[in-house]
């Protein structure tokens, strides 16, 4: 037996399969899931398993390494979060998003740490040698929201799709901020005094680590979707890119004390239309599912972590200490979202209601983040006290939160997710709003979001789809690629129902025009319009309508982590047309 | 600038990324690849890139690990080649297979130590301290035809299946005994004496390690279908378990000292009939797709490190061994090729021509596993040699018979592939023979393989298809599965070339019978069938036509690294139909 030889991997495909078999576990009972969230689930299967080996071994369990998590493990799950990411409702909320994710996590770090200082002078508590700098270098890591618990509560709860990318594109930009408060206060830790200098040049930096992190995403984005273009003659390894990009643009900001976080959310974003338009749909499945799966094994393993790195003797317990930070974490996150909302809403038409405050305010979990960030503090002697306020914290938030918070969604009556995608009748006028507040935003001279935004489209079109997509001689209007995979959608729902013989013959029905159907009126019109005007003519119309209509369907349904967006929406439009083309006969 | 800390996993993405462009360079100029095998541009690569590190650092580049090269580039290779592997000409030529692997190595082994020894006992050419061991330590690391290499040239040159097959199992299978005589050799010279047990204890090595190989790969083969029974809810994860499962196989098989090789292409061939039935169309997309991904990568890896480590200063250079070497090599088994066909020929009325014995004999290609062995290989003072010795019949296999064989084959005018899959009629025909063959044998008492085959399909559709798949419940003969895959792949057809609504109305196509492919006859007769006869009488009809028919369409292409099979060849059938439809009007 030779074990040390193929120790690593077989350990690391051990703990993977654990990971999927825990899973595949907890979905066999289908009423589990549904009562209590998945990641509860996997950090207690985590906490047994760390009983166990703590019991064998009569020693602790090994705690997750910090290196292990933010090289490996974080950025899956981050990709995914960036490529799924809806744009339009983020970028319409990007203003209030930046708010909570800058001025919110500031003001947590600030008002936790100092009200721990304060809890810290009663001198009954045996907590005076706890300096203010520590305090608010443990405030630091304790007040960012972690994206990855607040994903995996937040998808099983279905709340409306503002609020959820509300909080979670918070809890994904506050990173920037977490990385710079964190090391500011761990260097001011080691510094013998800290200078007024030394608090500007960490003001300045905000702005480096933020910035220079969506610079790096951008350009490795870039470079991802214009290596694309030539991928033509390969197909089978074109997947790899887009994994290979992405993880490059977080490494290298990582490398550079930036934002990586925010760098892979760049990346992801920026490459995602144009590499989608180069690969071929097969490629595209496959980075699709493979997205999902890492992420959902990267965030099972992190629980499971997170449990097992529980159990142990890394903890000095302190009642006040533990209790207080559980209390001042929730009291400034409820205080922050109250005041910062309150200013949110004086500027807005569309204000955010008090129980969508109050979810914001109750959906700020804490996880791993957190968990490995306090690992990764220099050793003193009360480190094992913020260890042990940092697990109640994160298992108080995951477990108490975590599991009312889907009650309480439904007692507030909270609003929830539209069920059904939008009809094409609708996202034709949301399209035809934004040309037209684009316009009005021109005319009026008011640089609102509308007019970046057709500005950003123009200048894309004009330069960027040239050098990036690979068939930009032939372009295709989307709206008849949508027309094309409606059709085929519909043939291949014809053929499953074996109508695909019986059918009614349709060169009448395209013909006559005379269908009941917006939908189909609408494609049905297109296609007509292309036999009768004029190329010209017709490349105008469609420019004005087309671009992106197709893909506005997609953007539609939330996000999810265990099922793939448009895997069973566009079989429900095709399914909507041809009930209604039955219908109409 | 904080580059250690993310070293490791920045380095390795380089070098992933560095062989992806390499391979997109390549296919950029069509007609390179036509010219030069891609393995032969990728070592240049790797000499190149050796050079410049050479250079700049001025010591030798980095040589490949072994470790890395056994645990994680090797297995993705092996692994596709098992779960694509053609299993119709694979086991009806296993004993050709299993004579060239087992008694053509050791034959290879025994041939090359021997005659090498020979040549060291020549006084003028200073060889005289390299002992009958060493050669024969040599000879067993170097007679073993490497899978990666042969794969790389053979996917190239489109020989007919037998051909292919039989070079490409016999690099496969060779593994376990390459690595039984390794072993035994390394341990001989650490022995102060061998005694005549650890010989005979040698030989049953033999059947331990590759028999126990076999055992290991079906244990987790079957463990993992069984898995997927169960991810009906968790569709994400479902490809996780192919790639889980054989790696552990094969970690495992290490673990305990068997053939890794030889368990990870039992395990993928054990499990991939019923993981296909099991696991969503989507992840069987991603499955196919990743493991070209990874083998491909894995593959282009192997060939640049390969050039990279032959750079350096690791070689004693001794002209009549290094030469006498590549001769032997080439000698012995042209010579075991020779002699072992004759027996083969023999027993066998479909006999291996001449021309593609010595295409056999000439594909014989050494690789990267050669050379990992030999680095492995315990410090004693002529290990240099014995490196320069292996990196000279590399490079001399990869590029002069990599390059020489295509035309080769041209000139010979050896049998190619057949370009077009089988009809549906051959296919039934050939389904047909295999009952009628496996009935003459039960009959005559000859256990032949036509009687096993039979028997193995009973043992599985009576107790392992019950226990390993999902829905065994509602079994549908793949005959209507057939129907309804070339019908939407049909209506997908008639979709796209804009004919849905055109199309001439199908029921009377369907109702009259009237139609003059045979393939269509086949299909829409099942069809009918079921619309008149009684479900028992259909069920016993569907089952002996059916089971494999689906199958066997997909078995047909031969192996190709770079292409999905089944990605071009049902759209082919699909587009056949169309036309005999058509023309049938």
């Amino acid at each position: 037996l030779d074990y040390q030889h193929v120790q690593v991997p077989f350990e690391i495909t051990l703990w993977i399969m654990l990971a999927s078999l825990a899973k595949i576990g907890f979905h066999l009972y289908n009423k589990l899931p549904s009562v209590v969230p998945e990641s509860c689930l996997l950090i207690f299967v985590g906490l047994i398993m760390g009983g166990i080996i703590y019991g064998l071994n009569d020693k602790s369990p090994p705690v997750m390494d910090s290196d292990i998590f933010f090289l490996y493990l974080l950025p899956p799950i981050v990709l995914d979060a960036g490529y799924f990411m809806p744009s339009r409702p983020f970028f319409e909320n990007i203003g209030t998003i930046l708010l909570y994710a800058v001025v919110g996590t500031i003001w947590n770090v600030f008002g936790i740490g100092f009200s721990l200082y304060g809890i810290c002078q009663v001198k009954a508590f045996h907590l005076q040698d706890v300096s203010l700098l520590h305090n608010l270098l443990f405030g630091s890591l304790i007040a960012a929201v972690d994206p990855v618990a607040v994903l995996a509560v937040f998808e099983e709860i279905h709340v409306n799709e503002r609020l959820h990318i509300l909080v979670f594109g918070e809890s994904l930009l506050n990173d920037a901020v977490t990385v710079v408060l964190y090391k500011l206060f761990r260097s001011f830790c080691e510094m013998p005094a800290v200078k007024s200098v030394d608090v500007f040049a960490g003001v300045g930096k905000f702005f480096v680590v933020g910035l220079g992190g969506v610079l790096v995403g951008l350009t490795f984005g870039m470079t991802a979707a214009f290596t694309t273009r030539f991928t033509k003659d390969i197909r089978v390894i074109e997947p790899l890119f887009v994994f290979l990009y992405s993880y490059l643009s977080y490494l290298t900001a990582e490398m550079f004390h930036l934002s990586g976080i925010v760098a892979i959310i760049a990346c992801a974003m920026g490459m995602k239309r144009y590499v989608e338009a180069n690969i071929s749909l097969k490629s595209h499945t496959t980075v699709k599912y493979f997205m999902k799966m890492w992420s959902s094994v990267s965030d099972t393993l992190i629980f499971i972590f997170l449990g097992v790195s529980t159990i142990g003797e890394n903890h000095e317990w302190n009642w006040p200490y533990i209790c207080f930070t559980v209390i001042f974490c929730l009291m400034w996150r409820a205080l922050g979202v109250l005041v910062l909302t309150f200013f949110v809403n004086r500027f807005h038409v569309n204000t955010i209601t008090s129980k969508d405050q109050f979810i914001i305010a109750y959906g700020g979990l804490r996880g791993a983040i957190c968990f490995s960030l306090v690992f990764l503090l220099p050793d003193f002697h009360r480190k094992k006290l913020f260890i042990a306020a940092t697990t109640v914290v994160i298992l108080f938030t995951v477990f108490v939160q975590g599991m009312t918070i889907r009650p309480l969604v439904d007692l507030l009556a909270v609003k929830r997710k539209r069920e059904s995608a939008p009809t094409v009748g609708e996202q034709i006028h949301i399209r035809f709003l934004d040309h037209l507040l684009a316009g009005i935003e021109d005319i009026s001279g008011h640089w609102g979001q509308y007019y970046w935004k057709d500005k950003l489209e123009y200048f894309n079109s004009k330069y960027l789809q040239k050098i990036l997509l690979r068939e930009y001689d032939q372009p295709k209007s989307s709206i008849v690629l949508l027309y094309e995979k409606l059709e085929r959608k519909h043939a291949i729902e014809l053929a499953e129902a074996g109508q695909l013989g019986h059918a009614p013959s349709h060169p009448s029905l395209l013909h006559s025009g005379f269908l009941c159907s917006n939908n189909d009126r609408t494609v049905i019109t297109d296609k007509k319009l292309e036999d009768t005007l004029n190329p010209d003519v017709l490349e105008n119309i469609q420019e004005i309508l087309a671009r992106n209509l197709y893909r506005i369907r997609r953007t539609g349904p939330a996000y999810n982590r265990h099922t793939l967006p448009g895997e069973t929406e566009p079989v429900e439009h095709a399914k909507e047309i041809l009930i209604l083309r039955h219908k109409s006969l």
